[in-house]
């Protein structure tokens, strides 16, 4: 299976549609490319207008449903890399993932949150996919969010 | 009107002098360039000795001032290139920031804060001012200071 | 002395063996390498399978310890470069570190506890660790540490 179908397939399992417009504002771009480097800022878990996921893990929001924004989150950062090379084959490497966990107090399942997105990064590139990672947890995100990741890859 | 005119132009009109030594304390630096790639140490909005604004956003601090301050924070780390390089023309493309924002509890605007620097940024370099962006809301930061922004830049 | 050896002495004086094989779990990798950057995941102050201080700085953990705590961390990162590259003399830089620290409330003495990690870097590499850096206190760390850092390299 194609990295595209691979994408693709874990859209329809999380139900959502990454094909629409990825909104940003401001005097910024979602995704900046220098030479082999490709920057992508930082995303947070909104399908269309709507950020499926809202709270704080470890208080309104379970260590389950924090997985699932993780994935939404990687799974935006991937669209925009397709939209912008025409194909996920040009993607030579994963680099580094930040992943910002708003936290309840005491909640220090950070990681396990993380995994989420690790596991679609992997699913989708394979070994390509497998990324250095930092993951912390921060008082407040934009929107409520529960999670933002942002992301570095090497581009062929 | 040259990059360096913009610069000073915006410094003008915040009303503080970026001309003066940008102090660092241990054994690190404000900027550190590898090959062509230029990585800016985060920066608070600190003016000679003094943190223009402190304390949480959406608390303590307004929504403006924290804007504000965001402003400050991108333009010290514009001066450290221009000291750097001598000029910003030097400058091919700011390719990401990291926007940390003391926030308040309850306080989700943390994008709103960052388009702060984003604009002055923009104001400066045009498109090549258009970056990647993260915006997350930490829970404290050094000096109490209400936002704190690295940068990373490509130079020619 | 050999960076290799000034590590050693490091991790003697601080009574930790940064021998043992660093965990990390899940899909995603503790170092990735592309051209001459080197990506080292965020590392927490674990040594085995203890996280050798933990809860938040300012509170229940002192800046001593919060300062103790980073320089656990930056030798993991320094060990798995050495693990990977088999001397240390193949890092031609520190290129910069993001150094997050769990803060109490009112702690502002972040960039007073990363001091700790760039004065094992400094006394390490020299001048080739004088890195950028950027402290900020975030609220909740994986497995309550008190502290997490990442870093990029360059390579030679």
């Amino acid at each position: 299976m194609s990295r595209e179908a691979r994408f693709r397939q874990i859209a329809l399992e999380l139900g959502y549609d990454f094909d629409g417009e990825i909104k940003v504002g401001g005097n910024y771009s979602p995704l900046v490319v220098h030479d082999d480097l490709a920057f992508v800022s930082g995303q947070i878990p909104r399908v269309g207008d709507t950020v499926v996921v809202q709270g704080a893990v470890g208080g309104d929001v379970s260590l389950a449903q924090g997985q699932l924004a993780a994935k939404v989150c990687i799974m935006r950062a991937v669209a925009l890399l397709l939209r912008r090379f025409g194909s996920l084959d040009r993607i030579e490497k994963i680099l580094s993932i930040n992943v910002y966990v708003q936290s309840a107090t005491g909640f220090t399942q950070q990681s396990e949150v993380s995994d989420g997105a690790s596991e679609v990064l992997y699913t989708i590139f394979s070994e390509a996919g497998v990324h250095a990672r930092t993951s912390v947890g921060v008082f407040q995100l934009p929107k409520n969010a529960p999670v933002e990741i942002n992301l570095v890859a090497a581009t062929a």
